[in-house]
């Protein structure tokens, strides 16, 4: 009477997840998905936060129960949706993130400058979709939008992706800013294609304004905090000074891992790229971190023992690009006091803007069915809160140096 | 007007956790302090409840959130607590698990045979005491139970200690198991001191009731679930096998940090023990894993690599003890079909009961103030509910073996 | 696209309800189902429990809520239910309560003596069956169990029923009490029928065990809170002092409601009786009480004064009957007090026991599937904290007097 | 050794609320206040959102909560408040709303046209202190802001007092809908007073924009919701209805309660008004409605029934007035298809505008203190989200007719 197989998740965000089809436990038993154990969602923002310390894995997992339920919905309001989409939607969702290497956005672009973590993530689905016998070739359509029924990719990748609701969703529950949370159970409900588009009825509206508000807000008081920003910048400019003072015979900044790989890296990707890469994680990351801080490199020593400790730079954020005379002042000042060059002194005195993050703000764009028919995106909607949010803009300009 | 400074922490469990003396700043800012953000709460269970991932160092701040308003309700009720015993029992509070090593209680002993982690933290508080210019000699008094106010004493340690307030509240909310959730709110406005001995009033009764079950049902759904066991024994044969078939020379053996003494170690401790150990943590327990798992041993590759792509040992529970035979057979299979030494598939099929924990459950002593002036033993009280919760036994048997 | 009607109903115990159906539509609309906005769940809770306030409406959208979840899983898991018993389950479970009248148990039986909520509300059933054109039939066989598929009057009413989940649940919602909180979704998820009974998953026990606990806590705690229970007889003495002092000339007894022909009756039931019954809510009560308050009995005044601006009677709980002579001294006591005769001061001065409450505390019968396919009832399980729960007295036997 | 009373109240919004001092109790106690009791804070929001149901008493014994903490956390601050200037604040916030009449707002005006419910409320509390023997001088004082310490008036009544405070956290959780949480444990530890006046923190600045944006939110989406708004003028017409067609000896019009004298008011106000007024609630109402439900006039019947049963005018909400073309023609319709008089049609057809509530939008004066010590405004700091929504307009036109 019971299904073959069927497991539930204890998941303190939305209670329980429910899983029961072969191929989505198949994903989360490989290897390449059980490494996102050891990668954490949000970086260093437990620095800030000290409850922010969930997964990739967990926030992949509850983005895949997120969209078990969005298109439970669709389904109810005829939305024609096959088994086989249904279950290639969910496996694309729940490898969305499949590429993210050792703290995620946070060293992206630093370990592997070449790729960022979507190009990644598509090598490593199709190497997984050899070991699982090309079952995941239609996820993979999906995931790349090259599949006729596009709204099932909005569901992956768009304004009102899966991902993005889980994201706020978690990373408010986590960090415990009430500011963050929104009502993706709402949106969800309110969800509809029309015309072969993802967009929402109507009724939703305000959930959505909500939506665009709580992301805003999460960006000012989390994602950018100052202080989360700063150990940010520290990991990215650690590892950056690691592989600007690389010798082959300086034991002590190597590891023994696949991490050495990508820190001695000349910018070209070994032969076996996917396997090194997908055997690194967060671990191999701190436990360097733990050895370097041992180093006689007076300015890696500050900055892993900084991490190690939290022992942050000093970091001011504001609205116009940093003075660089006042950069430069700053650091020809680090650079005497501690009897360091000014190059390296410009690892622990810099400036730059805080917009290039991999969370995107672009054109919000969300499409509104009303009731009478008609669809119109919602900076259209005569609601004078939604114009002004959307021309907002997120840019900071942060300045960091040695309290 | 403000004061000098004052420090708002979000806590996702309790909402905000302030932070306004400097010795409290001194302490966590402390580096063996803040290794305790790199080691787990509940080592393993995530790999059952993927939410579980909070870290000692968020469960001391909340337990000491606890102590304040612990402390502020019985000063309400006229109970003299001076602000010297207020920040001493603070204090202590937060280094209550300072002791703690890599993986918490699930490799304690194994690593460090000779001393359990409360002793062990008793020296750090010593050494950190040093540090912080004696400013922790009453927290120490304290916290071993030598000043005079006993009731300060129970707060950390006894039936109704801040310690298990906290761990119950959150580890069933990184859980998600809402039968771990208890009344602590109504607990701690129902503590109280009489004939110096703490205790709480009559109307907490059924709080408190709450509370012993739900420590009961956190065991077997959570801590002695018997997946999170597979996986924390296997941890720990992985760390003994290392110990027995370490050679001075096995380089892969070996991370380079201070875990090789640990693992290295005759039984004697290292001259500067306490450095040591508080160098290592999760990170290099993980690390060493995840090297281990490129071992030619048998045994250790199996154990670490089912560690890190979660396969694990089957595993069962019962009520009485494994018959040995059972477990003789299953070893002698195992060594048959992996072709090893019965002896070295001891490390892969083995027994033993669930009960050695660090969660003491023992005679749940309880006192209960009653309106009249009478103090009666919770197990006294006339609620047939309580009795049998304290009489029942928490021992289980486990047996572990290859699937 | 969309379904011709659907509307979503913000619930904050369980976040959305979706009605999608025509026929739960009409019962909601039905004058009979909108009474029950008018009468509390809860009674007189809120005394105590100041945000205990929901009502019989509230509740029974609930419990339809969890009917539907319910149904879903069952559905997931194989067992087959057809459209027409799905919906019905659902009808059924939505008017389970509609025989309840003001202030619910307070005054069952004595508004009514001659019959309780259920046989009402199975003739209310009837007639509005009438009125939906006998779309009701197959929902009343079903609450009547005269339906061969007996699993679906389990969840309406048995151990484990919709009924008793959504009122632990939304009771513990409403008053704060987390003692109450259950794990209703891991609940939900473990159902099963096999050979034809509702039963649950091995895996969910904890989850069962907590619930049989949970409801024993809300008796002590709230449902016989010795002030919830004054609150009660005092409502209870207040309407059984107006029956028996009725004189069809004493206006100020009167209200001009269908409630003076229950007040006044002779135990015969009106003949247009559901009609008027279904007149009659927990407003007129109130508002007789506050008419009442201005009469010149002594004793109807004090009770409805009492009521009215919480002054409660002084009452205690015992495990052991209450000595008679103990209250008859205070009732002779009362009554030179007050210049009353000793008869009525009985009804300011009584004691019983308070067992008899529509919450019904029985054999908790709850059948657990196991893996290997044997059933066992619960308080066979090789668990010690079942078997005393299940033998726990829940008799308390109280005293009410004038304070 | 305890306190000489001591009380704690379960509330599932903050978990428990304590009540210690002699006055707080007495002035609970008091049978104006009880009366609260049976006024809900939310009116007919529950025929949208069926949680609402709770009361003006819970919702200002939660106002008087947040008092207390506010109090705390400013005299951390180093604030200097007295004993007394603190129990007069807490008394002040509790009694803020003992001027609401039954259905509070959606009645204002109606029952009493010459006198608000803050006019009114003064009246109760110069009675209430009478009774209580002038302990409530100062709490008045500060009442009226006639204290010299002003911030003490701005906790009760201004942008971030205790009573918004509470409204919307206390209303988004009745009735469900998450986006107006708002954040008011942060707001409360942020609060701080400069130069004598109440201000928050910088770090306060996100929670307190969230602040403004939830009050919005709750306005569309629970406050002026169309139904809502419906259900609410539908009770509005019903009282003017009574009014109008008033005659002394039409004894279906009249229940007995002094809600009769307040429909047959000329305008006068009684003598023993406050008695009077004191004398009736949402019983009172509602009661009425039920009565009136029989009653032969037509529009009188078509409202009260409407009421009772749920079947609302139609409501559509537009940004611009509502054309009176449009409102003559539907009336004239209705008044041929109902056969009454087009002046009596008007009860049922109408149209107006949404802003005259009592929730008060106007200019949101919050300031805010910079670390540096500067004070600006909130509409004056560089954040575009927060200049928009201080102007965006709040107005809008309601037009409702028979469906």
């Amino acid at each position: 009477m019971q299904q073959p197989q069927r497991k539930i998740i204890n998941d303190p965000v939305y209670g329980f997840i429910t899983i029961s089809r072969q191929l989505i436990f198949d994903i989360i038993a490989h290897p390449y998905y059980q490494r996102l154990r050891r990668i954490q969602q949000m970086a260093l923002a437990n620095y800030v936060y000290p409850g922010a310390v969930h997964t990739r894995f967990h926030h992949s997992i509850g983005a895949y129960h997120l969209m078990c339920q969005a298109i439970t919905e669709l389904c109810n309001k005829g939305i024609e949706i096959t088994e086989e989409e249904s279950e290639a939607a969910k496996a694309a969702i729940l490898l969305h993130d499949i590429g993210h290497g050792p703290y995620s956005h946070a060293l992206e672009n630093v370990l592997v400058p070449s790729a960022g973590h979507e190009a990644i993530g598509l090598q490593i689905m199709h190497k997984m979709n050899e070991d699982l016998d090309g079952r995941l070739s239609l996820a993979i359509d999906i995931f790349t939008n090259r599949y006729h029924k596009t709204f099932l990719h909005s569901l992956i990748s768009g304004q009102l992706d899966m991902d993005r609701m889980d994201y706020l969703t978690r990373d408010s529950f986590y960090t415990g800013v009430s500011e963050g949370v929104i009502g993706y159970d709402r949106i969800l409900k309110m969800l509809i294609v029309h015309n072969g588009e993802l967009m929402i009825e109507e009724k939703a509206i305000y959930s959505a304004e909500k939506f665009l508000i709580a992301r805003r807000q999460m960006y000012w008081q989390v994602y950018l905090h100052k202080a989360v920003l700063a150990a940010e910048k520290m990991l990215k400019k650690t590892v950056q000074r690691v592989k600007d003072i690389w010798q082959p015979d300086d034991t002590l900044l190597q590891t023994g891992s696949s991490l050495d790989l990508f820190l001695a890296s000349d910018g070209h990707t070994p032969p076996d790229f996917i396997d090194a890469f997908c055997s690194i994680d967060d671990t191999d990351v701190m436990f360097a971190i733990k050895r370097w801080s041992r180093h006689s490199d007076e300015v890696l020593s500050i900055l892993s023992n900084g991490l190690l400790n939290r022992r942050l730079l000093k970091c001011t954020l504001q609205n116009i690009p940093v003075d660089s005379g006042l950069v430069i002042a700053a650091r020809r000042l680090a650079a005497k006091r501690l009897c360091i060059s000014e190059e390296a002194a410009a690892y622990l005195v810099f400036s730059g803007n805080a917009e290039n993050t991999t969370y995107k703000i672009g054109n919000e764009h969300i499409d509104i069915l009303f009731k009478d028919g008609n669809v119109r995106e919602i900076s259209q909607v005569d609601n004078p809160l939604i114009h002004p949010t959307l021309s907002m803009p997120v840019k900071k300009f942060y300045f960091c140096q040695l309290r």
